[in-house]
């Protein structure tokens, strides 16, 4: 089969022919895939930054966002038959296309604890992008919708990939008011007709803090989730919090640094936020065959791997980038 | 100043004029009367089924769905300004129009933990019948929320006064599938229009227990909201219950009879509902400002107190009767 | 292997040789027995109660709460070794003694999912009838202890089986102050040593009921833990609820019958216990291990089966029945 | 009535006369001082470092860990009765001592939410140091241990002042195990008597996060409760906590800095901790009545507060100093 490989770090992926994976456990779920999505981590993996984390031996196959069909199944999978329509959950024991081999292929080896039957409303490139982005972004904003109330605010920081996944899922299932903030004017407009309450947008000089304690009452928001966590990001997110409220850190780069006397004096939270877990995924699907939570997709076939990576690179790529075998 | 009154259990209420009530310890508020519900509790109280409940010597003022402006405070009153629009908390220490003078009448007292300020956009007349109705089904929505996920599905039973409020509320604050029952093709068509995901007709035959089954692929609903709990409501109710499933009881009437190895056998739970606390009428009238939760109401003024209590009783009412001085 | 089994219901056990489980599926595994619990549900099972529920064919091989050794293991297992120390958590998809072959037996075939590694200070003698009545116990107490605070009481109904485990879990891992109702003073005493604050004798008259209402201030108890269920338990034990109280129901014989004014005007909860998660299980092996809970026990050689039958039956065993082949 | 008063920040305490105060608001209620604590954060008073932030007026009173009896109170005030013995909830709207008058003094003025009336076990002189320190410990303490489960380990930083009461109250509502980490040999013994599980010695070298690990079998604690958090306090702190664990900062002194990479990438939660709320101090008093939680005290007479002061600042007072007009 076709697979696309990292064959050294800081070279181009290459295209290369691969034996079809074979059942060899009782556990095991071949999948034929229908999607993957191609995500801003396959570039930091092509970077070499993964390198260490992950001690997978090259070439191997990437792409960590997968859905498709259930090709072949172990003896002691009871959760899908052969042929159903699946998306993959990223992280059970291994994380394909991070140390195992991913996705950018025809087919792909996983386990009957990663594979989340689809309803038939839904396909492939619609959701293999929610397997990984979406999932984080739904993990987070799920922990804060758990306490927040009608008339709490949560700020957004970042409405891009996974903040305008975020951004609709805040929106169907609490009733709290939402500010999103963003440095683009695009993306900005893209959260207001996804359903933000307010939108601002973000500067060098932090003016947006002032912005949100007016809207707050010059108290500050409940929940803060931090989509960002660089670049000075959590330093005015911060800035932006209520007493007794909760920053949420899902992106990562920066330290925070914040002296425990501001973290005591106003019982402020910070909440750690990973991948969701399969029943997150399952839950992000039942929204989107809702249709509550959409994704914009670009399609490029398995071959047209290098221009999506490039697209994707150069910023050109409107919504997210889905490879298609 | 002009005040409707009980004069005797089993005879119709009497306009009377009766003294403005006075400050007269630190913390009082009186209120300035803007709108009060006519609810089917007053024609109840009527008939002397609370007369043993509320000890309350007759004649005195009923009206416990309360709005309007503050007119004078106590000295120890920081949460209000005279002139400030409010909503009343029906339940502090005191129940007024239940087992003190209430708000059929052109002023009520009250005190500082019983009032809420309203949003500008709100008038008394839009929310006063949220202050119990509505208050009670917020309440019991809102307890059924923070446990329901995208995927899950609620049943309410009833979408009468406070169903239809409940709908509103569910569909607000949460991702969960919607089904409601009602006997009424009316009641199911606006509870439809109100966000409903499927409505399902009652009958004696409970016909309606297998459409759910059907609906939930045979394992019941993880909440079942039941605002009637009459008349062989809860034992039909039980039957669509899953697993480790929640029964909310918000009406009364009939005794639940259940085996108790059905219960122990899957786990479900019977869950009590009273009216809502202060912070839940605080969520309430957020979700009214942000015209998530809408009243219909019908405007009666306070001197045709009689035509509104007949028109109740004669089912003619269309929405909720409202009282104004 | 000698195996004791029901060859029919209302007739004795016997004793017979059958052949040792094998290893069929991937995550199958096999646990020499070492101790087996012998449970009035044994007792239940031989008067053919369960007969239409487990739908087991005659004859099969009872005992369905089980400590022992890894015997063999499926190539899928991964969470324990051959030789392992080992309780079984009773129901994973089968229910070992109940709907298939059980632990009255030298060797039984069961599940990874289902196999707990003891601490190296337990024995299967110890812990063996822990697997389902104090699992039991341990779920339903747990549970009440997440929501008791010191100052809150907690009533439990039935110092037996259950109870006398769920007075040692209580008193471990919460600040509640708990009374205990029995109608045998020697349970009650044992009781107190086990660290109950209050006992109190059951009756007839119900007289109990206001002796806790007396040692509550009047408001009756936080939590009631109804080990009983039969015999007019829950229809004295609603009696001694406090305002939005839970009322945990563990035991089960009789119906509940509460009229839905009494749950709405107090918001008590009624709550469903069946037996504990795996992670439940794992935590009381460790309150077991810190010496914390301790049962009595009372040991039988396998082929004595009959007599600790006979001796449960009579109410003459001190502490569990405990079977060793 | 004699006080004492801050008269210069960097002076010494003065004893003066003043007026008794007086019920000039209906809330108001005037406390006999039957004890007061002595505070580091007394120290801190004097040495200017709260001068910024309570804005208050020299002369005052300090004192903020007060108990004593009710002497007078408002009209509005039902919670408590003249002769009822007190204890205070420092901070309601003011907190005495610190931004109004406080307890180094004959009588002191408070309002009706801020007092709690003492189980007749307990003696003003055994719980002031509790309304402060103690209150802010437990606050903490119940936070962590309404998520930890038998099995979990709890790692608490600091065996001094706040330490030794979040010792006692984690090990009377929870079953999970303790270890304490103190750089004083005496601090540990007296944390092993008072319940700990294991106690290890702190050092520079930080040589006791390794044991820990190696306690914790190299996963770290669920919960660590940072006492101290100055002097590194949080950098070794965070090396101990296991995936998805909570980090509470209770002390306060220096910046926490932590890579958001390791937040996101083990799901870690930082919680701040202030003092606890009323409901708090009521459970408190509770386990001080039961016996659970003691105070190790040495008395002082009013006039004595130099002495008092000085021994503190010399680290020679055993247990908490207490003033005692």
């Amino acid at each position: 089969m076709r697979v696309v490989r990292v064959v050294g770090y800081h070279k181009n992926l290459e295209l290369a022919e691969a034996p079809e994976p074979q059942i060899t456990s009782a556990l095991d779920v071949i999948v034929k895939i229908g999607a993957a999505g191609v995500c801003r981590t396959d570039i930091h993996i092509i970077e070499g930054q993964w390198a260490d984390k992950s001690n997978v031996t090259l070439p191997y196959t990437i792409g960590h966002e997968n859905a498709g069909w259930v090709h072949a199944k172990g003896e002691g999978v009871t959760n899908v038959e052969v042929g159903d329509k699946v998306i993959l959950h990223p992280l059970v024991t291994t994380f394909p296309g991070i140390n195992v081999d991913g996705g950018y292929a025809e087919y792909l080896k996983t386990g009957a604890r990663s594979v989340i039957k689809l309803d038939p409303k839904l396909e492939p490139t619609d959701v293999a992008a929610l397997a990984d982005a979406g999932l984080t972004a739904y993990h987070a904003v799920a922990k804060a919708a758990r306490k927040l109330r009608p008339g709490d605010f949560c700020v957004m920081i970042g409405a891009g990939g996974l903040g305008h996944i975020g951004i609709q899922v805040l929106k169907a299932i609490s009733g709290a008011t939402l500010i999103v903030i963003d440095r683009n004017p695009d993306a900005l407009k893209l959260a207001k007709g996804l359903g933000a309450d307010h939108t601002i947008e973000g500067s060098e000089d932090g003016a947006f803090v002032q912005k949100v304690l007016d809207l707050t009452g010059g108290k500050g928001a409940e929940a803060i989730i931090d989509f960002v966590a660089e670049g000075g990001s959590t330093k005015t997110g911060v800035k932006m919090i209520r007493r007794a409220g909760d920053y949420y850190i899902v992106g990562y780069g920066e330290e925070i640094q914040v002296p425990t006397i501001d973290i005591i004096s106003t019982e402020i939270n910070f909440i750690g936020n990973l991948v969701g877990s399969y029943n997150d995924l399952t839950e992000l699907m039942v929204l989107a065959a809702q249709g509550k939570v959409k994704l914009h997709t670009s399609i490029y076939k398995l071959e047209d791997f290098q221009k999506a990576i490039d697209d994707l690179s150069a910023g050109k790529v409107r919504g997210r980038a889905i490879l298609v075998p």
